[in-house]
């Protein structure tokens, strides 16, 4: 089966999708995306993407293209129409087609794409040895709340721990403190066992899977302290992980080279891995 | 006549100009451009900006899509083409087209779109009676010396400039100094009268009409110093200015509601705008 891809209004044979090159997604990274994982066929936490969504178009002032319903019917089709049961769906909106001048347009209708694909679950080896990351200066602009497509900064940052061995870059702010990875949250326990993860602000994206572990450490009584952690707190800590769509919630076991805890995935990885599957597949 | 655009390897259309979805460009801001003044159907500072590009193109680690001298026939060619005597032409260049992962895929092709327009020069207006420019927090990424098509937080600058009345944003840095504006460079004479515009760092992208206005300086015995300077300084100077491809030399007469100077364009500005001027049309 050929791949379907959702532009503009229609339905077209994904290696025909296209877009004109004055979408100011394309000269000026003018939108943004949300990436919402497919279970079973069904969609993952659709309503916190959708408010996400909601609130990266009102920062930019981009309209919203359709209404929530009718966005949702199209994903619900794109998965559909791609057959799949397990994978993503990625969409996108921008500020649509202009001659390129810097200034919003008075007029443009914003684009939509949303494209869906099967992939694989988080890798099993990474699952039971964990994951390598590795440390860098964050660079990014100062909206990183915003999911925006201005991402090359955060493709330059995940190029760099792939050539490092590594599986993520956790991104070190000014202040010396890890603020989140190129596409991911990051976690620890520090050695005094308290579980940390950065407090939400204009440093970092606040994660839908996140949001879901929070809520089921809430539901638990599992204390979180959302706050700063450093890299050396870190590399001295009792566990590490991070969070996101595709890689659910998945161990580090290793920070620049330093050992975390015994260098095996932990308890508390185990525990909020568990509860978060529970949460995607809760029959 | 309708419009002509190159598109990898092909002139089509304008309004039928398209890029696929999966271009990293669109995905990911992944990729570096440049805006080059046409002067009687001539390419004025083609090799500097060709040079930037390569710059830019090397920091990101995108492939060169094609020689100089190619490039330059398409380049001639999109100019040609659209009959453009007095305008720009526009190249882009992204990373290419590849299923969406954040790291850089092992094998694509860079895409490279040039498109050419007829544009006025800069206003009439403002050459006479000066710009309005307003200051703002500088909260783009770290690498501003890299010409990268993540332009967000360049155009929610412009924008803001204009819902306030402006011609353009002035970006100020943490430490409290003038970095460049959103399209261009900034530029002071000071109370001591001296002219002066920010050194190159990663903070600013180097300008082409700023390196050719210090040449000519150079050459002329005009001092300029490369430095900080702040929005107060500026307010408190004699003279402000901007410098970019699109505006050449324009001078700036109220910054945030205050007169710079008597509130009117002064006489470095109308010294530099007449070198510049011999510089794009030296016979």
């Amino acid at each position: 089966m050929s791949r379907i891809a959702y532009v503009n209004g229609r339905y077209v044979p994904h290696r025909m999708a296209g877009v004109h090159i004055e979408d100011r997604g394309y000269q000026f990274a003018d939108g943004v995306y949300e990436v919402i994982a497919v279970r079973g066929g069904q969609l993952m936490d659709l309503d916190p993407h959708f408010d996400r969504l909601n609130r990266s178009l009102d920062a930019l002032k981009i309209a919203q293209p359709m209404s929530r319903g009718a966005l949702a019917v199209v994903v619900h089709q794109t998965v559909r129409r791609n057959l799949v049961r397990d994978g993503i769906v990625y969409m996108q909106i921008t500020r649509g087609v202009s001659p390129r001048s810097h200034p919003f347009p008075l007029a443009s209708d914003p684009a939509v794409v949303v494209t869906a694909r099967t992939i694989a679950p988080p890798s099993a080896e990474i699952i039971k040895n964990g994951a390598r990351v590795v440390t860098m200066p964050d660079i990014r602009w100062g909206r990183c709340d915003i999911k925006s497509i201005a991402l090359l900064p955060n493709i330059l940052a995940k190029q760099h721990a792939v050539e490092s061995g590594g599986y993520e870059a956790w991104l070190v702010d000014e202040g010396g403190y890890v603020t989140e990875g190129s596409a991911s949250n990051a976690w620890i326990v520090n050695s005094e066992g308290a579980l940390v993860t950065r407090d939400l602000s204009t440093a970092i994206l606040g994660g839908i899977t996140r949001s879901a572990v929070l809520k089921a450490c809430a539901a638990h009584g599992i204390a979180v302290l959302q706050g700063r952690f450093t890299p050396k707190e870190a590399k001295n800590g009792r566990e590490a992980m991070i969070t996101s769509t595709t890689s659910f919630v998945a161990p580090v076991v290793d920070i620049d080279g330093s050992k975390v805890g015994n260098g095996r995935p932990g308890p508390v990885f185990r525990r909020l891995r568990a509860l978060y599957m529970v949460h995607l597949n809760p029959l």
